[in-house]
């Protein structure tokens, strides 16, 4: 089986990132997601912008700015197996897991795997998710 | 090749998830277990309780948590590819890899990759392992 | 579709991992390589000591680390979907940037998906990444 070409995953909405990588890439039946944090869609001309104020508003930006690559890339959630949540503060770990359980309420087939933990991120950000899925 | 169906790995032993993730997802020849911490096997009625009380019960209590969701997907430990170890203080570096090391001693194939980087954990847990098998 | 086998990939220039992992494995079309840090080539008898002094040689150290394993396990940059990045310091974030970018300026193919965050790393490290490659 050839593994076909790489891909990247560009959605329109979104801020160019801040150096050499891609948003999404494709190779194989792999889709693999960045780092999204909760930048609101880019405006020409505008810093990028996190939702606000609070941890509900940008962890749904997030989860959102997530799906816009999975969906550029030919994919949903419902394709994915892995998902990475970078908390800034334990303190938020039951909020963040109301806002999670009530956006995959949706969700058809079975959720993917999570990984929480607990790190820095630049000064704003409250979280960061990153995403993989397999394609077929 | 049709990567099939996307199915959750349920290990009977483990407390609930405490949102909508799996513990593990297999999907194509991928099967990818979720952070686990040190909790003992779950009982009814009692919250979630990790192992203690030092790092040793809690780090062989994690490695059982992963094996068991290897174990319910079909796999061992022959089969992963990457392990993320996330501790939560650099003073624990050599007592890990002392526990680690033995605990793996009776792998037979080549050990897995391993990252292993300091962040912060809820109280009481010291530290969070994921694992990345393929199979077949 | 068989797997086939896994393999351990292991640069001659590396230091021997602290414990019982692969610096590279391979299994399938898929090569995970460990978290890296800027280490110089091993020297008989020397313990390992990174690049320095500053962010710069570290990362640049760290990517060459990263390249050998690569290397070892027959890709190149251009086969690799997902770059994990841990840095310890939030300012460290543009210089990063500038180096990656000037690093990765040669890349033909489109660039890997990258995940930023900010840990804790033992004593003199500034720097960790991993990458995940699809080979074929």
């Amino acid at each position: 089986m050839s593994n076909g070409q790489k891909t990247a995953v560009v959605p329109a909405t979104h801020t160019a990132p801040p150096a050499k990588f891609s948003h999404g890439v494709r190779k194989g039946n792999l889709l693999q997601v960045a780092g999204q944090v909760g930048f609101l869609p880019a405006v020409e001309g505008r810093a990028p912008t996190p939702a606000g104020p609070g941890l509900r508003e940008q962890t749904l930006q997030t989860l959102a700015n997530v799906q816009a690559v999975l969906e550029a890339g030919g994919a949903t959630w419902e394709d994915v197996i892995m998902i990475r949540v970078y908390l800034t503060d334990t303190a938020h770990f039951a909020e963040l897991n109301e806002i999670y359980n009530e956006f995959f309420a949706p969700l058809v087939d079975v959720p993917a795997a999570r990984t929480t933990v607990y790190v820095g991120l630049p000064a704003g950000l409250l979280i960061e998710i990153d995403a993989l899925a397999v394609l077929g």
